[in-house]
């Protein structure tokens, strides 16, 4: 089913399009963006509130901007729907995010609109600025480079050294502050606050305007007064102007706050703007899920990313389910952090920015004074739960495998050369699904194993990663990753009793000879299906679930390569450097000489999908392994 | 030769001592520490100016807090050698970063005085604010918790995070803004001229002075003024001191700015700190090399670290040589870059905070509209390449291996997933000297070479480096990565005329039988000293000189794994994950069996020395690998 646009939008297929319309007629097509956006992602699903209260902007941006000359970066990217629909995708929208679609996010290789590749947050004004110092080195004066950057994405650190470069280089930076207070759940950091003040009460104006006024009334008073007012009236006027805004602290000149959603302002602003040399920021205030009751009204955090929904009622679709259902591993991490920490007085929590979409919520709820929501900011949550460590407390710091990246000095400097207890929970490790290669935790394995003083480990269900959360959080030294996807584990009856697992122990869940599986985390349990498979044929191949890959169970490993000559890694992660080699590496050690295939997530991006449909692309779905068995057996099958 | 120190210096066997002084003769105590510093650096080398700047706030700081109760965290940590000698170190302190001696920075292990480990920059914030909410959560409301942080280390992107959050958490949280303008090299961005203008103008604490005066007069010109002026008062009041105030815009108290070398008024502001609750930030201001007129006069940068020198004339010593040296990686670098962009337009040169270190200095001074120190910033560095890669610009970002962990994320994400043409140069690679755990190179090979769309390479000397910036050059999509390690190469005669190499080809040093070395970079010229030992005893075996770690030359590969059967691997880098589990990746995908010896940075903690002691001491010096060759070799001769 396509979704049938307005008859404004119907006619966009590029910006120049857009310029054709009258400015009067702007307000109208602004309609029809949004509700082709809300007919689309009702029907097929997607990132929602964000798209919807940047629609007056894009719009605008588009109709001023000289798209695709002009660089347009959207930070994040996951507010770039109406950017995408009217920079001629349109009629492809409906396979966004879908396998072999659009991608969620601006892509360059998708269009030459998308100046600069996202997912990540917080990258915009680098990035922008980079462009801008390309064109004045080639003197391109009249080009513009316009970063849209969230209040949430604000927070990260690497904007902040964007703009502390931007202030004193003269170039055609425009940065738009998009303000929702917003970032997937609400910001809670100082700066939040900083922008709330600026915007409601309006102080920094008023203060401008207040103390003109004065000045202009006193110097009525006679010429004694004149002399004081002229006295202190440069000082005055050059502090309110430089130094009076945290954004002119860094020599930007700042414009706002603005009405985010009146389009025909927003198009006087940026035609003003455009004239204005060197880096500047405006400061739109918006409202996420703007122009559709139910998300304006409702949770903005629900909203964020609803799946389909009744557009209607604002009813959003739940999947029926016949038997009951394994829980998130999500939850159970989220559950079961509250169990131990109801247990243990010295357990914190912490995510950036992440509550909802970690489970950390639910200890935020539970245990509100132990629970930490640091905004945006990785680098920070694993530093703050160094400083948290060194004074006993037990700090679990739950970030996404592919965020983690971004903290990954902090891991190595203030975690692990400090041999500090501090407990990571990569969420989203191996392969992400639907928001493509910017989210999927292909590194971890490799990243987190070549660091000393840290266990890396992975459950194959919710009782392992009850265990393993239980283990982790006992007294110790040094850092203790768990690993786990996004999504359903296995197990309907998740509340197991939690026990130690001896670090550095893998398990046997299936004897056989020949051949040997070795999986780590929940990708085993593909092996299962495999090996249960094989042995209707009457092929009895082992499986072990290996669970940590550092330190690797060196004991179980003597009896494997003692017991079959071949042997399949199986992991939800990159191959060069990861389980697989870690296993090699104790071959080589050992002189074992197995022959050994591994499979995981090959040396080149994988875009969007279902999980599934994107494990059977890099080969390790049930099928993919069962056939690697049979080539490997050399046995010649009939394929399934 | 153990350093005297001064009478009252010879006192102070920790701050309780230090305590015990009567305030007026802390600054003869200062003098003495001064001097402590002066006599020890000068004789046995180390940091210098970073440490000198601080001798008076190191005094105030021990004398007013309750360490090490009180958590006192040292930014970067560089400077924190009068607090080493001040907390029962100093008859030790002439081993400071000498092998098996005090390490350079502050480090937990080694007093609990130490409250973080640090090294590299920015965490200082993070850890402290940690710290602190520690305590709260333990009701230890005396508890201070202090985190000093240069001006320097303020741009990193984690320092803002940290702030960010401690501004909405109501915490002990002191920080101490030591501002001397500079990092190792001058500061450049726009918090520089922020600071610089808050402290030279005083326009900050002008302006609040100057509007009250300014009220106060007016107020007499009568009730209409009065009413004007009692209007205005309130707004102006609270927005003066809430958000006139770059820091006061993330909720955090401001003072200063203070003269930080007059302790008397230090020990006074810290007393009063103690006694205000929240978190703070006191601004204080210093001259990096204070009382030694050489380093306070001369070049700042040179005295950040100038080796040892005559305390009387201030002359810094020189390495005597007789014959031509080799140069260092770094100037050969910094000299090819400037070849290289004089006959390509489009080269850039990219560098966060060090210019002199890696040489980009030459660029900038020659080259300066195309070569940019973006400040402590690793993050930005790189995103901003990525942004003038997409212009056509060819970024040469050069980053100390150890800090480009700090942009693990920004190369994955915003370089290698949009396949953008950036050229990283990480320079320390390898075991970094006597830096320590926190400066070595040690794990860029394994975390590089992971990450699709990204070539990884390591010269062998000075000719390979400036053929592989050569090649990088070139017209080619995705990131290529050379790294090299600090210090001297092997060529007196370097300037040799640049060519082509062919990505992913090694070369072979020298052919033999039975026994293989391959060698991935400088680390190689150890291979040639054994091979040539060998020889001399009648052993031929082979070194090959693989050159890219990704991708591997597998036509290399293949030969040599069809002509030997036992392989020795060596790199400068880490075991796990590294370029020896690369080839033991080739190995099993193509069905060899040769017994394989990796040798490299184990996986462990490797501390400070000098780098041949740290190789030896690895195993991979020029006499381990002889040995390692002698046992594949199952040779038994007696030990040279």
């Amino acid at each position: 089913m396509l979704i049938k646009p307005g008859k404004l939008l119907a006619e966009v297929n590029s910006p120049e399009d857009l310029k054709k319309l009258d400015k009067s007629q702007l307000k109208a097509f602004c309609d029809e963006l949004r509700q082709f956006i809300v007919d689309s992602v009702s029907v097929y699903g997607g990132h929602f509130g964000a798209s919807l209260g940047v629609v007056e902007l894009t719009t605008a941006l588009h109709y001023v901007y000289n798209t695709p000359d002009d660089q347009l970066v959207w930070d994040v990217g996951h507010q770039a729907y109406g950017h995408k629909i009217i920079t001629g995708r349109r009629d492809q929208f409906h396979t966004n995010r879908k396998y072999g679609g659009l991608s969620g996010f601006p892509k360059i290789k998708e269009s030459e609109y998308d100046a600069f590749g996202v997912g990540h947050s917080s990258t915009s004004i680098s990035a922008a600025l980079g462009m801008s110092i390309a064109s004045k080195l080639d003197n391109n004066k009249d080009k513009q480079h316009i970063a849209v950057i969230g209040d949430g994405a604000m927070t990260g650190g690497i904007a902040f050294e964007g703009m502390n470069q931007a202030g004193v280089l003269n170039s055609n930076l425009t940065i738009v502050l998009n303000d929702n207070c917003m970032s997937i759940d609400p910001n809670v950091g100082a700066l939040k606050d900083y922008l709330t003040d600026i915007t409601t009460s309006h102080t920094y104006n008023k203060m401008r305007d207040d103390v003109w006024h004065l000045l202009g009334k006193i110097s009525k008073f006679g010429p004694n007064a004149r002399e004081v007012v002229s006295k202190v009236e440069t000082s005055i006027k050059s502090f309110l102007l430089k130094q009076s805004n945290l954004f002119e602290s860094f020599n930007l000149r700042y414009f706002g706050p603005v009405d985010g959603h009146d389009v025909d302002h927003l198009v006087e602003i940026f035609n003003d703007l455009k004239d204005i040399p060197g880096p500047k920021i405006l400061h739109c205030v918006t409202r996420k899920g703007k122009g559709y009751k139910p998300a304006e009204d409702g949770n903005q955090t629900t909203w964020h990313a609803p799946g389909t929904f009744d557009k209607i009622t604002g009813e959003i679709h739940k999947k029926a389910s016949e038997k009951p259902q394994p829980p998130k591993y999500q939850d159970v991490f989220g559950h079961t952090l509250v169990e131990l920490a109801e247990k243990n007085k010295d357990i914190v929590g912490i995510t950036p920015a992440m509550p909802s979409g970690s489970s950390m919520k639910i200890m935020m709820e539970a245990i509100p004074e132990r629970a930490f929501d640091v905004d945006i900011a990785e680098q920070h949550a694993v530093t703050f739960s160094a400083g948290l460590a060194t004074q006993g407390k037990i700090p679990f710091c739950n970030i996404y495998s592919s965020f983690m990246q971004r903290a990954y000095d902090q891991v190595i400097h203030d975690v692990c050369i400090q041999n500090l207890h501090v407990i990571f929970c990569l969420d989203r490790a191996g392969i992400a699904g639907a928001d493509g290669a910017t989210h999927h935790g292909a590194y971890d394995l490799a990243y987190m194993r070549c660091i000393p003083n840290n266990v890396v480990a992975a459950p194959m269900n919710e009782s392992e990663l009850r265990n393993m959360m239980y283990t982790a959080q006992l007294p110790r030294e040094g850092a203790f990753t768990i690993r786990y996807p996004r999504g359903k584990g296995v197990m309907p009856d998740w509340r197991t009793p939690m026990k130690e697992i001896e670090v550095g122990t893998g398990r046997c869940i299936k004897q056989g000879k020949d051949l040997a599986i070795l999986t780590i985390g929940h990708i085993g349990n593909y092996a299962v299906e495999v090996t249960e498979r094989l042995s209707e044929q009457g092929i009895e191949i082992g499986h072990y679930d290996m669970r940590f890959v550092k330190p690797l169970d060196e004991e179980l490993l003597h009896d494997i390569f003692k017991n079959y000559d071949k042997v399949i890694t199986v992991e939800d992660g990159c191959l060069p450097g990861g389980f697989g080699s870690a296993i090699l590496e104790f071959m080589a050690e050992n002189g074992y000489s197995a022959k050994v295939k591994r499979l995981g997530i090959p040396d080149r991006l994988v875009e969007h999908g279902e999980q599934p449909e994107l494990h059977k692309e890099c080969g390790y779905d049930p099928e993919g392994i069962y056939e690697t068995c049979l080539e490997q057996l050399e046995i010649t099958v009939p394929k399934a």
